[in-house]
């Protein structure tokens, strides 16, 4: 497997039969705010989607369409509009969106995806999106369309972020690419904010849509920023098959290869998240073992990662187990105090629920690292489970003070 | 009812029978970090302790001396340090505080409640306790006592906090006088942080008990400053009966007032310590109606107090009802979209969940207002239910970087 352009500046490398472009049509101040995702020929595609009960006219819009099965031509995505507690209003800009979009590829509405981040409940200017929606048409480029519509798509993101991974499957060889958002109101429980994976290979539908089940599972919702779930959280997996290889599915031989490039793209674009989160200086992987159940695994990493009291701690780079300890106490995990044990990496702060004695110097040592592991063994049973989070800092506030 | 010193820097009146003095035995490195406060006659005692799992030694000695209905001759009360997690040490170190109390006393360690507050996981330097309870011991005081008492409780606390009210119950005059503390890590569920009511009213063992926890259930199971929830929070209400009052329970005819007495006083210690929460600059009801259910109603009301980005809008004074309709969708309850109206005070928001159209400058007026209430009617049922809280500053970050 050969991987390119997985972070840096430069785009990535888009796979075959995708274009893409963006522009700034307007809807923000400044700077690119409108992506146009085009496949030719059209793609199978899957989609994870908020659990959010408050849901945006383009998520409700996308899930009918990947629920119907039928495949799709194009993505576009704005950024600075949600376009979510809008109404019948919200709902009716959002078809007018892909109407438009529609209009210039000569496709169905239906065949159009559209997804929009940025605040809520304030009304979509659909008409300066169209006309964007026709200037970007006329830009679609393979090469540099892909690192545009990255840019396009942040709100707070300092960074745009994307991955591409290319593998063999069987006599051809397919292109894997990702491109993501987000950075704050990030808890995502069945997708996070925005991301697309679209590739050239063939894969069935069923199979496509419970691998990016799984993928999802396993990388975006397991971060946290600050415990906000989106209205607008949106994964979707296209693919166009333009690779020509014969179809992908399970019972293949090159079906782990392609499943390890999802599951590896995925948890890759969603570190890029956090690490991105609205503020954030450091990367802490709450890593639970020992737990009853997985449940419990969960709630306790859950807890620990969304706290703001270890937030702040690590921001401050101070290795406070006492409020880690806290935290898995109101849990609702089963806890037993004198079975935990708490590791910075591997320095142990605690054993059997006090204190090791180990130097504080050490300690702080890791905990002022860029990125660390914070492991709690509760000793009571094997349930795991892992969330990445990242530190609160005065700049997330300032971040969020005003809309 | 006649009301006084409800807050301000002078100490409240202790009700009769009851002395309180404090003083600065070294476990901070300055300042009041010991607070002794002693009632004679014996006191029926009531008592409320975090439902966290992890719970510090003096919650575990507490609960017991509690449950044994035993009456109760001194409260001993340490800042600086939680003694919690810290094993067999810990409660050694509890009972050792409990036994030098009540050697100067002339009573049994089981005789002496002990509450304390700080860090955790840090042993308790439990010999300067003592030496201290000593000197505390002398400055016995009815008059300077309270508020001595209430100043040496603070940690991250601004300024102490405190009420006393004095009511008539048949041809006595009893007094009830509460002192509490508290600032960060506070999102209660049983009860909240360090808070002592003491009153010279008899008052039937039994009904006290259930009239502390009605009182702390409309109380301080209802503000949260960070929604972290401690693993000392602890109220306790004595009730000496030094008044001579016929003994109080629910068929006495001054019940109600001594009730609303509680009530009342909870509430305003309850409110003093939301204001007082790390960093906040403003107070915020937040009130749910119309929920399916009242546990809908709590869910809903917990997830937009707890929530960061809500948090840090009022704290910019920004009326941003997008993040509020966020809130409300991923916090459990049932929510349908077109249902939903918010308010800001008077002012309306958000009509059938979508915009109302009201000026900005109007929600911003309200929004910028040293305390206001969130109004937010689901419009699908009889649930109702009400939390207050603080705003989310770089100065609770800034507060809580290093311990």
């Amino acid at each position: 497997m050969e991987k390119d352009n997985t972070s840096g500046t430069d785009g990535p490398t888009l796979p075959m039969g995708f274009t893409a472009a963006a522009t700034a049509c307007g809807i923000k101040r400044e700077g690119l705010d409108l992506a146009l995702i085009v496949t030719d020929p059209p793609a199978t595609a899957a989609g994870t989607f908020t659990t959010n009960r408050i849901q945006a006219a383009p998520v409700k819009w996308c899930r009918e369409i990947i629920a119907s099965g039928r495949p799709v031509r194009a993505v576009v995505i704005n950024s600075g509009n949600a376009n979510a507690c809008n109404g019948e209003r919200g709902l009716a800009d959002t078809r007018t969106t892909a109407a438009a979009a529609a209009r210039l590829m000569g496709a169905a509405p239906e065949d159009i995806l559209v997804c929009s981040t940025g605040p809520i409940g304030v009304p979509l200017p659909v008409e300066r999106l169209t006309r964007g929606l026709a200037t970007a048409f006329e830009d679609l480029d393979a090469a540099a369309g892909a690192a545009a519509a990255a840019r396009a798509m942040m709100t707070t993101d300092t960074v745009p972020k994307f991955g591409s991974v290319s593998l063999p499957v069987g006599h051809a060889n397919v292109t894997l690419t990702g491109l993501a958002k987000g950075s704050g109101m990030i808890e995502p429980n069945m997708a996070t904010m925005l991301a697309f994976l679209v590739t050239d290979a063939a894969v069935e539908s069923q199979d496509l849509r419970e691998l990016l089940g799984a993928a999802v599972g396993a990388s975006f919702n397991r971060i946290t920023v600050d415990g906000d779930r989106s209205t607008n959280d949106t994964v979707l997996l296209l693919a166009n098959g333009a690779a020509g290889n014969d179809p992908l599915s399970p019972d293949h031989e090159d079906w782990p290869a392609f499943r390890d490039a999802v599951f590896g793209l995925t948890r890759d674009l969603a570190l890029k998240i956090v690490t991105d989160g609205e503020g954030a200086t450091r990367v802490v992987t709450v890593q639970v073992t020992g737990a009853a159940t997985a449940s419990d695994a969960e709630r306790a990493a859950r807890a620990i990662a969304n706290s703001p009291l270890n937030k702040t701690s690590f921001a401050g780079a101070d290795p406070v187990w006492g409020r880690v300890m806290d935290a898995v106490g109101y849990s609702g995990a089963d806890v037993v105090e004198g079975n935990v044990s708490i590791h910075y990496d591997d320095v142990p702060a605690t054993q059997d629920g006090v204190a090791t004695g180990v130097a504080a110097e050490r300690l702080a040592e890791v905990a002022a690292r860029d990125a660390f592991t914070l492991r709690v063994d509760l000793g009571l049973g094997p349930g795991e489970a892992e969330v990445l989070t990242c530190d609160l800092t005065e700049d997330y506030v300032r971040i969020n003070l005003v809309e």
